[in-house]
């Protein structure tokens, strides 16, 4: 299956595009949408989700997986963030993907074996499990990446 | 202008849509939209979008009013609430509309003229500055109706 992994920020939203059997994976493209935070958020929203858009329609998904959202530490950049969850899931879901939701925590285990994984961790496992030669330089690419490969599993084990 | 107010809720938007020139405001139509609480976010957040498209479409405002986000009292209810403004501001931003984003301390100094007034307060003023004969039953769509009025009362201003 192919499933696309989005890591949502408001300003940084990091993006891969998986193919998988639920134990191999490959990595079909990775990247990141920037927007600039000097722009009012509803113009960011609209590049985010045009963007978005193309990706999936680009790229041709079945499965779209998102992480929860965290806000133990800042409730401010939470919400920020749950804005930009909102419109992802909009844009999978009105392109008819199937949709997973996995808290940090199970994205952790999935990939690296271990909750309270390091972020360094979490990029040298996903780095090795779609065997990569170049690491990924983008955090927000490699934790979209890392959702992917969760949703991947779980998928298999459904 | 033509000004739709927007009270985002996960299940339950309010919607309200006034003609105004800044001092005398009359109310278009007013409503709420509802998604079942039993569905997934996903969905539910598809159907509003859906949904709040049809209102621009239909009713053709040229500008829109949300308010902030509130979180002092459930940081959960904020969250979810915050998907909603995302794609809130997402289908007004896409629509073209100018947007206004008022605190509720603003809203209600701009409808009652005091702050830290009471939620049937808002309702008798709104009914009031929009003469209607019958009350607004809904507290969602009247909730849009203020914010409306208040962005109304702003633009006038500027």
């Amino acid at each position: 299956m192919r499933v696309l992994g989005i890591d949502c920020g408001s300003v940084k939203t990091g993006y891969g595009v998986i193919d998988s059997d639920g134990r191999d994976h490959s990595m079909v493209t990775a990247g990141v949408i920037r927007t600039r935070s000097t722009l009012p958020l509803a113009t960011r929203l609209a590049e985010i989700a045009r963007q978005l858009r193309e990706i999936i329609s680009q790229y041709a998904p079945e499965a779209a997986a998102v992480e929860e959202v965290f806000y133990a530490q800042n409730v401010k950049s939470a919400l920020n963030l749950a804005h930009v969850r909102g419109i992802a899931l909009l844009a999978v879901s009105e392109a008819g993907l199937e949709i997973g939701e996995y808290s940090p925590l199970e994205v952790k285990t999935s990939v690296v074996g271990y909750g309270r994984a390091e972020k360094c961790q979490v990029k040298m496992m996903v780095c090795s499990l779609l065997r990569l030669k170049a690491p990924i330089e983008s955090e927000d690419a490699c934790d979209a990446l890392a959702v992917a490969v969760c949703h991947a599993t779980h998928a298999r084990l459904v």
